[in-house]
């Protein structure tokens, strides 16, 4: 490509309403720009690294077996209806309705249209398992869109779904599709985790999230310095510490702690570290028959933090998890929810494994204004039962017992999921098995945020002159730079010569032949983030030399004319 | 790809709802499937297809120099109002409100995004011409959507724009952009013509439909048949015929023609051809100052169909074109619409071309239930001007004097259109020109219906066994058929040999290894269109050889086995 001929938008301000440095250089190199809130154009820059995406998603996407379709955007509301997320779905979902008054909606998702597809399609067990996918523009009405294309309502995505006869024929396919994915993200060129997710709300059995790491990502992942276990923070298991309790050394002590409330206020009072308090967390139970609630105290180390993932799965105690009211813990407790502790109390007492684990505690006297200090347990407090009440922390052993957790941001790209049968049996979507009888169809669902995949291979690779593409999914693989080009016929030669050589052979090639000067066009390429430039000077071919230079380096290097193809081969072998 | 793992979602029963071939055999072959009214999912063997249409399609476009770019589908309602066409667009343009209530369209077209995209990015002449595509999604809420894919509701479009400094430069990219058509055409191996078109409304200087040839076509094209001349039936010039006219060798009389009121009935009664009758259309002239308007009485040969386009272009013709109520005719010519003529009338007559050129024609007498024979021009009557009125009919002479003209039905696919300054002037979409001046970009349009287009090769090519695919465009160029594979041990290591080989040679093949009857297996491969057929049997294999069987052709033939690898190449050469 000639850059006379291409749209090479590049800004030198910052965008004022960018917030993250992927938005940020999106816009400045180019590659977007805003059309309306959430809704972005894609300038040929960006469309051609946004095209180099998708393909390798294909290509893997095939290659693993899944066949490609192409499902409507607009979907009318009765599927919907059918499997009850039109109500359920929140202002999200774009409602639309046609000039006929019919309701309709703009897809953030095609569960419904697929199974409704594949109910009427595919009628035996013998024609499972299928795996249909489709790379397609998805809607959602985000109430507050941002961060560009990484969160945009406008936006595409590789979705697909398969159908099973049963649970291990799902769980191959899943397998099937995490390889897949693994390779996706490493052809993509981008440092990676898949990590265990949460299945939410949607139910179902497995789930993994694929994430880039990327300080600016807004989930955070514990993965092991050892071993390949990663999983969102959410989901990671915090083993209980290793060995016994230690003993109990001190007395127990009530304290006067006025003002004091917090754990980091009763730490600095009785300069005690948080990790040797035991903060106490009142919650509900689940209702009884007469619709009566009990209080439960979940009680964990003044440094960890209540995972309330966790908590909800517990049996007995309220999902969502809610939090006692301060009227219903004076009432049982005679205290406020600053002063709360498990010495003496009389209701179910959940203790976190390290909060079960502290001896010589400070904790709460159930006392306003008053902590104990050198509580221990069995000898001053009880707890019903233990349990993993806590985010891991840093440091943690890994749940697989290989190594220490590391914890690191993620930019969830990918997701692979086990639905079970929640939209089969709803929209009872069966083949007949060997038997001749109805059987409901096994689900799995798969999805890569293909426009949100450019956005985080920039939050990833990035430095402070521009993007620095993995080469992959670079708009342009090479940049000939010739300088002084309308007056040396030395120099054009050259430059022609060259690129004609490179393109020949297959490498995707941005000659600079723009009437600018050097500095614009070295600003340019770097912003854009093209992994290799040639420069062409005439102070150079006196030499009989052409400079290198590498965008993930900071020097250039002199490279013969005559060595300079071979050179490129080596850099860029095909 | 073996058939065992791609849906073959084939069906014997024609669909009740489906009222053209294409519609009918794209749902008999499992191509698409209705989700709603004019809304369709592609299944994959019909993505195959829309896939192979896309790539011709973008390589042409980025060999003409066009840049990809992606614009959102959904389109806030300010450019509209801009543009002027949120409030001149009817019902086809979906009006959405979001989560905001903020106003936006589902993109029918995208001059406006476009527009304000390079308004914004586009600020000097020198930038200038540019040209941007893209195939994305759009959506047009039909009133009545029909024939499948061919008039749906949501549909992909190529849309291409041009910018300019001048007309030149945008007659040069008009022209680059026919000539890529053509291309694309070519290559997608259909039968089709480049026709001089209406620019309508739109206005606008020059416009070409490029139309697939199919008897099922909703517009008539004529075209000459010794040069390229081709054009809409409603843009075709009817020439004035050869020679001086007839002298008259008639009296006129007048002849009591009860009952007789249509030409039809006139000509039956008086035993004379239509062609030498004329009709006499009444139509109202644009309005005086005072609101008055004029009758003007149209002449034409009772053979040739009035063309309205033609007439309203004609100074001081109402337009839209509006026929004199009766009472208006009653007063000024005293006598019904069916017995009007043009002797003896005093008000203005436009005589078309071919009717001014008649002698001895019979026409009302202005006298109801009366018309004149032996009437003749000059001795009887006159006409103020004459005109090109009419419709072209088969065997009139081409328009460009090469040859007559045949008129076959075409389907429109692609339209290119010289938009002029309609959208740059209404969005202020300026450069500055080479003296610093502000200065309005003229525009281009270009745009190619690309799931029209596989519509339109499936009417263009198919037999009574269902779609003859051209194949550049086949889902897969090879069928390998191998019988009684679950039995023949001989037969699958041949077929899996060949199926290897050719896929290694870069072929596009299904290996056909379902366990069906062979019936069911060739029924399939024909319905679905797949160009090139191989069946493996024992039979055949008895003495070396395979049988070929070519889409077109209604005959076998046996190759031998050590040649069939050497024959494919011959018969689809890379």
């Amino acid at each position: 490509m000639r850059a006379s001929q291409f749209l090479i938008a590049t800004q030198k301000e910052t965008p004022a309403d960018a917030e993250v440095i992927s938005h940020q250089l999106m816009l400045r190199a180019g590659m977007i720009r805003k059309l309306a809130t959430g809704l972005y154009t894609w300038l040929p820059m960006g469309l051609r690294v946004l095209r180099k995406v998708e393909n390798i998603v294909r290509e893997e996407m095939n290659r693993s077996g899944a066949m490609e379709v192409m499902m409507p955007i607009v979907q009318p509301a009765e599927l919907w209806e059918e499997s009850g997320r039109w109500e359920q779905y929140g202002a999200e979902l774009l409602r639309i309705g046609d000039r006929h008054g019919r309701a309709f909606c703009l897809g953030p998702t095609h569960e419904e249209v697929i199974t409704d597809l594949i109910r009427n399609e595919i009628k035996s067990y013998k024609q499972l398992p299928a795996n249909f996918y489709q790379i397609q523009t998805k809607f959602r009405d985000e109430i507050r869109p941002r961060f560009g294309v990484m969160r945009s309502r406008e936006f595409i995505m590789k979705d697909a779904y398969s159908f099973h006869n049963d649970q291990a024929s799902l769980q191959t396919t899943y397998d099937v599709m995490h390889a897949a994915y693994t390779r996706i993200f490493t052809r993509l060129g981008l440092d990676f985790r898949p990590v265990i997710a949460d299945t939410g709300s949607i139910g179902g059995s497995a789930s993994h999230e694929f994430h880039v790491l990327a300080s600016s990502g807004e989930d955070d992942i514990a993965f092991s310095d050892t071993s390949d276990y990663a999983a969102n923070v959410e989901m990671a298991e915090a083993l209980a510490p290793a060995g016994k309790r230690p003993a109990a050394t001190k007395t127990i002590e009530s304290i006067a702690t006025p003002d004091a409330h917090t754990i980091d206020e009763v730490s600095a009072f009785l300069k005690v570290p948080t990790s040797e308090i035991l903060k106490t967390l009142i919650v509900y139970s689940d209702a009884d028959e007469e619709c009566n609630k009990q209080l439960i105290a979940l009680i964990l180390r003044g440094d960890h933090n209540l995972n309330e993932i966790k908590a909800e799965k517990i049996a007995g105690v309220a999902c969502p998890l809610t939090f006692a009211s301060e009227e219903d813990i004076q009432a049982t407790l005679n205290c406020k929810p600053g002063s709360i502790g498990p010495v003496g109390v009389n209701i179910r007492i959940i203790a976190d494994r390290s909060a079960a684990h502290c001896a010589d505690f400070v904790c709460g006297a159930n006392k306003d204004g008053f902590h104990l200090s050198g509580a221990n347990w069995d000898r001053d407090a009880s707890y019903t039962e233990t349990a993993d009440l806590r985010d891991v922390v840093e440091g943690d052993p890994s749940p697989d017992g290989q190594g220490s957790l590391l914890i690191k941001r993620g930019i969830e790209v990918g997701h692979i999921f086990q639905l079970g049968t929640k939209y089969s049996e709803a929209l009872k979507a069966t083949v007949l098995n060997e038997n001749g009888k109805d059987q409901t169809m096994t689900m799995g669902c798969y999805g890569i945020g293909i426009t949100r995949v450019v956005a985080s291979a920039i939050e990833q690779n990035h430095d402070d002159k521009g993007i620095i593409w993995p080469v992959s999914i670079a708009p342009f693989e090479i940049a000939i730079v010739p300088l002084n080009l309308q007056k040396s016929e030395r120099v054009r030669e050259h430059a022609e010569q060259l690129y004609a050589t490179l393109s020949g052979l297959g490498y995707d090639v941005l000659l600079d032949d723009r009437n600018e000067r050097p500095g614009v066009k070295f600003a340019d390429m770097e912003l854009t983030g093209i992994p290799h430039r040639i420069v062409i000077g005439d102070r150079g071919l006196d030499n009989g030399m052409l400079e290198y230079k590498n965008r993930l380096e900071s020097d250039n290097q002199d490279v013969a004319i005559d060595g300079i193809v071979d050179f490129i081969q080596q850099q860029l072998p095909r």
